[in-house]
């Protein structure tokens, strides 16, 4: 058994760790040159300065966040046990959860592994280590994965900016096996693109929300912008929805999503539609057209705190062009996934846009993420992810 | 051609109701003596200081909430039509969202009919009046019904308190027809007490989030405490549930209840326990038993403003009590119907409370009102449903 080397917080740098928050940051604790020179991404025992024991954590010296709880008990060994067990964890839960093996099988800090991202395509899977920490844990999840199910393609997913913060690199590479992937929804198979998609391949953050547009579509004209590899759109044609028009600026997610209608046998009711969206919606705001569904869901317009007065003013505006384009009595769906936006700003922001339309609004859905993305209570700013959906008169 | 009653806001009283807002505040009104013996309850048009026409409005002399929007279009005429027509838009939207026509109907302000609410179970209405207009409005709204969909019962269920706001008395009559109704969900059959239940006799509110939490005790042991007649507790028996306690201080909600057990079968699965719900949570607490999943669903704790400190420690303790209760591993989903409580800080309370309880906990979902009970973008208070999905360890 490994006896994880021994941290001590600063004096007052127990509070928000005492309170449950699974973070410490490098000035809540007694740096010294020694801690300095712990290789990031050690696990290490916390203590307070009061000697109380606060579990064992990953630690990068180099970074803001120089911690991230792992373990509440102080005794436990960070190894591939550990691992396994947290893996099998998660893996229960979603298989309560979902029927199908298509889901995000661990969603970093509440899943209890700090920093580390997991998504599932039945034996496909993509790894994101956003910290040093799970970075040099990889070994041990692979094997955890392999116990578990033994996946027949895993792809580390190492392309997200915030591994920087970490001192890390960026890079995408098949960990073991090859071939492709492919994910099974609303009836519907998508072929996924591990190695060159966007993020880990596939938004399963908004599969509920996507179902619950699809009802509403069938016999209805819908528009999907910013659709990457046309999540909603084609859920509404499968849903019966009677024309379909994706709108992206991504040839490749486009032709993605054209491949999977013509699998699905519906190409003909689906329409590609190559623009950047935000500049098309302006364009067809000035001409009569109108959906009886629209779907807005961009990208993040907040990459950082400082963005966020711009990105409330980008809200508006989407708001305002995306709800002009809607038939009378018909519906809006607008999402966005920048954790710098807080749902209320975001609400509020949406519903300056549907008055500027001069639309009448009823609000019937405020939605989240799904629940193969679960928040920490501690970390509610990581429920990034606000959907409304507007019945407009 | 009616034309109705002119009214003028006071200057700077505009301010609001040009951003959109439903309600003008008897302060924002130039109020005369004249405008005083004005009927309460009376169409009026509404018109800025400076000429702009806002519309028609109810205008109550004796109200806090002095007018209430009804139509933004100053020409139109509150008439028998007029309800017909917005009965008639409700009815479509429901039948969009909804498959069997048991839903609520029409959720005031965001449906476009202020200070109204009805519940529609099958060919039974329950319809609250909450405001002299629409008191007044009640012949108008029964033969807007029977020209829709002609319902066999239909009861005036006026006991609301706020109703004294606006100077009516309560009371509880069937307008027309006799017998009682019943209400579909999960597959079971559910009797409604519509003259003396509580409130429209249903909640329709939590629909979508009882079949969430059904879906989880599949095989499991489950408590459903403030039970009312069962909802979340008979659903989780509905999908098989082992064992389902409910646990309520009224006998004749559980009465209802375990009528509806017995109707589908599984009353042996079912324990009805009569008893103040927080007191036996706690007697509860100092036992080992355990539940697999927890429903906490509680009357509102801060029925006003002054209310909201008490109501969140409320809130906390109840939590606290709540999470102490569920297995390892297992689910608790805990509601809030307080106006006066936001999102965040019920959150904040739930976190709080189950961190005292020494859990770890994973927030699965942050769930609202059904799509029946849409809000108005102009009144985010009248979100007040708020229910956390929590999976604990």
């Amino acid at each position: 058994m490994t006896e994880h080397p021994l941290i001590r917080l600063a004096p007052g740098g127990d509070r928000r760790v005492k309170m449950g928050h699974p973070w410490a940051f490098s000035n809540e604790i007694a740096m010294t040159p020694a801690l300095r020179a712990i290789p990031p991404g050690t696990p290490v025992r916390l203590e307070g300065d009061d000697g109380v024991k606060h579990g064992v954590w990953h630690f990068n010296p180099h970074s803001l966040i120089a911690a991230r709880r792992l373990d509440a008990d102080p005794a436990a060994t960070i190894d591939a046990a550990w691992y396994q067990r947290r893996l099998a964890a998660c893996l229960a839960l979603r298989e309560r959860l979902f029927d199908a093996p298509f889901y995000r099988l661990v969603h970093a800090e509440a899943d209890g592994l700090p920093g580390l991202v997991i998504d599932r395509y039945g034996d496909a899977v993509a790894i994101q280590a956003n910290t040093a920490g799970m970075d040099a844990a990889t070994p041990h999840i692979l094997a955890a994965l392999n116990a578990l199910f033994a996946p027949r393609l895993v792809v580390a997913r190492n392309d997200s900016a915030v591994r920087k913060l970490e001192g890390l690199a960026e890079s995408v590479t098949a960990l073991q096996g090859e071939g492709t992937a492919t994910v099974e929804e609303s009836g519907l198979s998508f072929p996924v693109d591990l190695l060159g998609g966007q993020k880990t391949g596939w938004f399963f953050d908004q599969r509920a929300n996507r179902a619950m547009v699809a009802r509403l579509c069938r016999g209805r004209s819908m528009l999907d912008a910013f659709c990457h590899t046309g999540g909603f759109g084609l859920a509404a044609a499968a849903a019966g929805a009677a024309k379909v028009t994706l709108l992206d600026r991504s040839e490749h997610a486009l032709d993605h999503a054209m491949q999977a209608a013509r699998l699905a046998g519906f190409a003909d009711r689906v329409t590609p539609l190559k623009a950047e969206a935000l500049e098309h919606l302006e364009k067809m705001a000035a001409s009569a057209r109108k959906f009886d569904v629209v779907v807005a869901d961009p990208p993040a317009f907040a990459k950082t705190r400082k963005d966020q007065p711009a990105a409330l003013r980008g809200y508006g505006k989407l708001a305002r062009l995306a709800a002009g384009l809607v038939a009378k009595d018909g519906i809006l769906f607008i999402a966005s996934c920048s954790h710098h936006v807080s749902p209320g700003d975001f609400t509020d922001a949406v519903g300056w846009g549907v008055h500027k339309a001069r639309r009448e609004a009823r609000l019937l859905a405020t939605v989240g993420a799904g629940p193969d993305h679960p928040v920490h209570p501690g970390l509610p700013e990581s429920a990034y992810l606000k959907g409304l959906l507007l019945h407009l008169t």
